[in-house]
Parts: structure tokens; sequence; C-alpha cells
């Protein structure tokens, strides 16, 4: 990843910090692929840490829909990583133009539907590679920005909380703490889940299991993440009961001794003015964790 | 307007209180037109003043190609609106769907850019009358929702800036505090204000110049609003050189004695990483004037 650049494509004062859109020719994709950055005052000015000049780092991802701006725009969560001096990162959802017939036909497949998994199934798997975008993506900012390999947090909304629960539990020594906003909690057991994961992993569904955070942490020996994952839930969410399935994560979390804080909110719905109401309490929690 | 209901299309709980989508038949337009309105804790709850159940209101205009959703998904202003116990009312920009040809041809002229006046040539002037739109809407919003006829504060961003500007100076009895991001200070000076006063006014600047929120102060024969203006300004603004003229404004509050706090920031633009970073700002200027 040292010699991938990425190419700066604008950037905004925000927050005394900056926030910045860039792109660079993922590896992993086989396109390219842009993200977005947020970084506080204290990576550009005087706060950074005096013994290294790194900060934490929270990476965030998004749902069915969006790009690597919409939580950037939408969250209203730069206010608070000003304050904490912690750096932001979001990806896209998908690759984009990777020229699969049909790829922008559905909302909740293909183009901005990538559900952070490695496809298997042709004509998916030539690009839409978007666990391994994420792990590459982690290492790229490390490389090249002021973040701290020792605090990386990494949170998420719907097919994004799925995304992120399942790549910490996967990768708990490259994710130090968890959150997540609505996640599709159980993917095999929903339609979402299921469509994505037959259609980019195929008919075996043991294969869909290494992807689905309830299977994960059901098959833990012990508590992945001991000091505690947040979840928050709206209660007056039109996908909680169909989609999303907390409760199966919370079961699984319980019988592993996982400390799990699922949080439901009455009234609050699936969408941005739930999540700018509650992304404080998550930067502060990850802050919190990671030191 | 006591007779008008508006249909509630939507709404969404945000940090305590509600963001809510509404649409209604407007008289000044002569088609329907949707509003946004954030209603605090406060608007719903025991947050209210006993005396009267009412509450300050803010009147938010917006720029070029937004609409009356806008500010309300980016700005981040409900967390301060709920705090401060104040709501907030978005209209959109334009009349929409007036099917006049070519409305939807240019960017920064016909829909999306109503520019907040009553346009006097055809084929404009039989809808596009935006001004008495939104003296409408003040009616309205004071009819139906806890809001407080004596404590009405109005601000926007570029075009609504202007809006915001010029309505507070025409009618400093129904808006009792003004603020303005990045406003079109001097429309009849700068590209954008001369193509949309030519076309919706036609070639006499003397009818222009009653929308001129720079002509209206210098012409005022005192502060019209003693207790101070804001004005935010991003240096790194694009279109601060050729459209924006906040030093004309300056001029002319300086000559007739009105305070004027105009930020100079350095390296902010002209998008909402700007405003989501003074959005606090003015809402607290506000509160503190409307009391």
């Amino acid at each position: 990843m040292d010699s991938v650049t990425p190419e700066l494509l604008s950037e905004h004062a925000c927050f005394g910090g900056v926030q910045r859109f860039y792109q660079y020719d993922s590896a992993a994709i086989g396109l390219p692929m842009r993200f977005s950055v947020y970084l506080p005052p204290a990576a550009t000015g005087t706060g950074a840490d005096p013994s290294t000049g790194k900060l934490p780092v929270l990476f965030y991802l998004a749902g069915l829909t969006c790009t690597e701006e919409t939580f950037m725009i939408k969250a209203g969560a730069q206010r608070v990583a000003a304050e904490l001096g912690v750096i932001l990162v979001t990806p896209d959802t998908s690759p984009r133009g990777a020229g699969v017939p049909g790829e922008t036909d559905s909302w909740d497949f293909g183009a901005g539907a990538g559900f952070y998994v490695d496809a298997t199934e042709a004509p998916w798997s030539g690009h839409y590679r978007m666990y391994s975008h994420i792990l590459e993506l982690r290492e790229l900012v490390l490389a090249r920005l002021p973040a701290d390999a020792a605090r990386v947090g990494i949170f998420g909304h719907s097919m994004g909380g799925h995304g992120a629960l399942m790549l910490a539990l996967r990768n708990p020594t490259l994710f130090h703490s968890v959150s997540a906003f609505a996640p599709i909690a159980a993917p095999v057991r929903c339609p979402w889940g299921r469509k994505a994961f037959g259609g980019y992993l195929g008919a075996d569904q043991a294969a869909w299991r290494a992807y689905d955070a309830t299977e994960l942490m059901a098959n833990s020996t012990n508590a992945p993440f001991p000091k505690g994952i947040l979840v928050d839930q709206g209660l007056a969410d039109k996908f909680l009961a169909e989609q999303l399935y907390p409760e199966a994560f919370e079961e699984a979390c319980r019988a592993v001794g996982q400390p799990l804080e699922l949080r439901r909110h009455d009234g609050y719905d699936h969408g941005y003015y739930f999540i700018q109401t509650f992304v404080e309490d998550h930067l502060r929690f990850h802050h919190r964790q990671l030191g």
C-alpha cells in the first residue's frame, strides 16, 4: 500500500480542521475508489500526541445507497471529532463503474450495496471485494495520515453496522473498538442479507456465516471486546422487524459473556436524523475505549 | 391562511424533538409548496413558556439548487435548537412544477433559484412569487405551530442570505433578528443577481433595488436592527470576489450606523462544512436577541 498515493479531490475547512475527499487505485477492488477523511485541528496543528503525533481514528461504514460523502455531510460528527481529536474515515459502499450487468438495477444489491464481503461468485467476484477494501484502506490511512495503529475503531449504520460488527469480530487485533447504528445484525436471517450473500457468495450458507456478526459472536469462545460494544436502535425503524435482528445479536453476546449496550429508542427511525442525535455518544464511546 | 391545513408528509424523531416535512397549497405561489420544521422538545413537551406555550422561531432561507431539506439534513442545527428551545423552519427555494419553459435549464435561474422576489415579468410572474411566499409561510407557521409572533428571526445562506437580509430590512416589524452565511449581499452588482433580477423583474433597475440588501440598508434613515446583524463569510469561498460583495453591505451599514458583525474566516469555503461550523453561533445570536 505504501506505493499508492491517494489523489486529493477536494478539501473543506470544518470546525478548525479539514474535510477531505480522496481517490486512489484500490488493488483489492481493481478500480479507483473514493474515501473521505476528517482531520481534526489536532491532526493539523498543535494538539497531536507529542510523543507520537498520532491520533485515534474511526472508520465509519455507511448503509445501502450511500457514498463516502453521506456520513460526513449528514451526521454532524465533525464537531465532536474536532473536540476529541479523532480522525474520521468513510469509504464508499461498493465499487463504482465495475461494469457488471445489472449492477445498478437494485438499490439493495450491486452498486451502493457491496455489503462489505469479498464476492466469490462470477461476475461479482471480479471487483466486489469490499471486505478486502476496508482492510486495505485501513492500512493506507495508517501509512498516510497521522493515525495511531493502536487506536483504531470502527462503526457503521445498517448495512455498514453489519460491516463494522463483522469486520471487528473477524479482526479484533486490527479494530480496537466497535459500535453500530441500527445494524443488519444477523444478515443470514433477513431478506437483504440473504439476497446479497446469495448473489455475492453463492448458495453455500457456510460461506455466509463467516460474514454474519451474530454467527461470529455465537462462535466466539469468549468476549472479543471485553470493554463492551454499543448499538443504538430506533423503535420506529421500519426495517427493524424484518431486516435487523438486534435481539439475535444480543442473545449471542449474552451467551459468550460479551458486554453489549443495546439502546432502544422510542420514536426514532432508520435515517440520519436518528444518527445525528446519537453520533456524539458513539464518538465519546470510542474515544473512551481507545484512550 | 387560517383555512389552509398543511399536510404532514413525514416526521423523524431528532434530538428529543421532531423533524417534520409539510406541503400546503400556497396562495402566493399558486401551487403546492413544501417546507420543513424542526420542533424542539420544548415545543412538544414540558419546556414551553408556561405563560404562552410559545417559542422563538427561526426561518432559514437556502441557496441555489437547495430544497426545504438541505439545511435540515446538512447543517447540524437541531442539536442547538433542541437545547435552546427554538423552532426552525425552512421553505423551498422556488416553485416546483410551474411549467415555465426552460425553468430547469439553469442552476442559477428558475427552479431552485427563486431569489425570494415576486416576479413581474411573464412568464415567471405566474408562479415565481417567493417574496410573498415567505411572508405567507410566516403567517402559516405562527397560526399553526407554537411559535411566538414577537420572537421571529430569519437567516440564510448565499441566495438565501440575500433573501434573509432583504426580507428583514423590508419587514423589520415582522422579523426581529437577522443573520447570514456568505450572503449575496448586493445582488444588483453581481452576475447571479443581475441575471435573476433581469429575468424576474425586467429591465427597470429601480425595481431591482427594492430587493437588494445593500441598497435597502443605504436608504435607511437609521439602524433598522440596533441590536446588530451577524454575517459569516469564508475567505476561501470561490464566489466571494465576483458574487457576494459583503464589503458593500458593510459600508452601507457603517454609513447608517447599523451594527454589523462581519466575521471573515480564513480557509472556509461556500458549502455546508462552513455552515455547520458556525451554525451554533447563529442560533445563539438569534436566541440572545429574541430573548
